[in-house]
């Protein structure tokens, strides 16, 4: 049987879910960003970076996402991790 | 009392610790990469990136951390998550 987030991708892809805000299993990082994709993939155009130093997340907890708005130190104080972003220089 | 990941990386700025391989705590997301660090920020110089599109890992599951290996796959099927690299574009 399918998964839970796999049912709800499902659904979604038939259009017969407005949102969807699934937690991921055991094991999984993204709480609640996109949750309605199957896979979360961004990309930057490296030439058309407005800022010198664009920090791009990967806690999967920014309210900014794909950026980082620092929301990571909250993540790691509450569970001991150490994750950052990623710095894109122009 | 500090945390377990915390009691590590003092240690390890002490220089005490050669290897450190801790866990993140539950609703930690990184369970093995640079753990002797307080944060793992990287830094991408869009100027000198040798492919036209290369992807950086967001999964913290990557054998070649920072960049994507395509483990992200691997966690999606095993947790019912979703996560995916960030594609940065000459
Ligand atoms: S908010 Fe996610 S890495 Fe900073
Ligand atoms: S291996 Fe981590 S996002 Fe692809």
């Amino acid at each position: 049987a399918p998964s839970a987030p796999g049912r709800a991708r499902a659904l979604a892809r038939r259009g017969l879910v407005v949102a969807v805000r699934a937690e991921a299993g055991v094991g999984g990082i993204n709480p609640s960003i996109r949750k309605e994709e199957e896979k979360v993939v961004d990309t930057v155009l490296a030439g058309e970076l407005s800022k010198p130093l664009t920090p791009y997340c990967r806690c999967w907890r920014s309210g900014t996402f794909p950026l980082c708005d620092g929301s990571h130190v909250k993540h790691n104080k509450a569970t001991g991790d150490n994750v950052g972003p990623l710095l894109v220089k122009k």
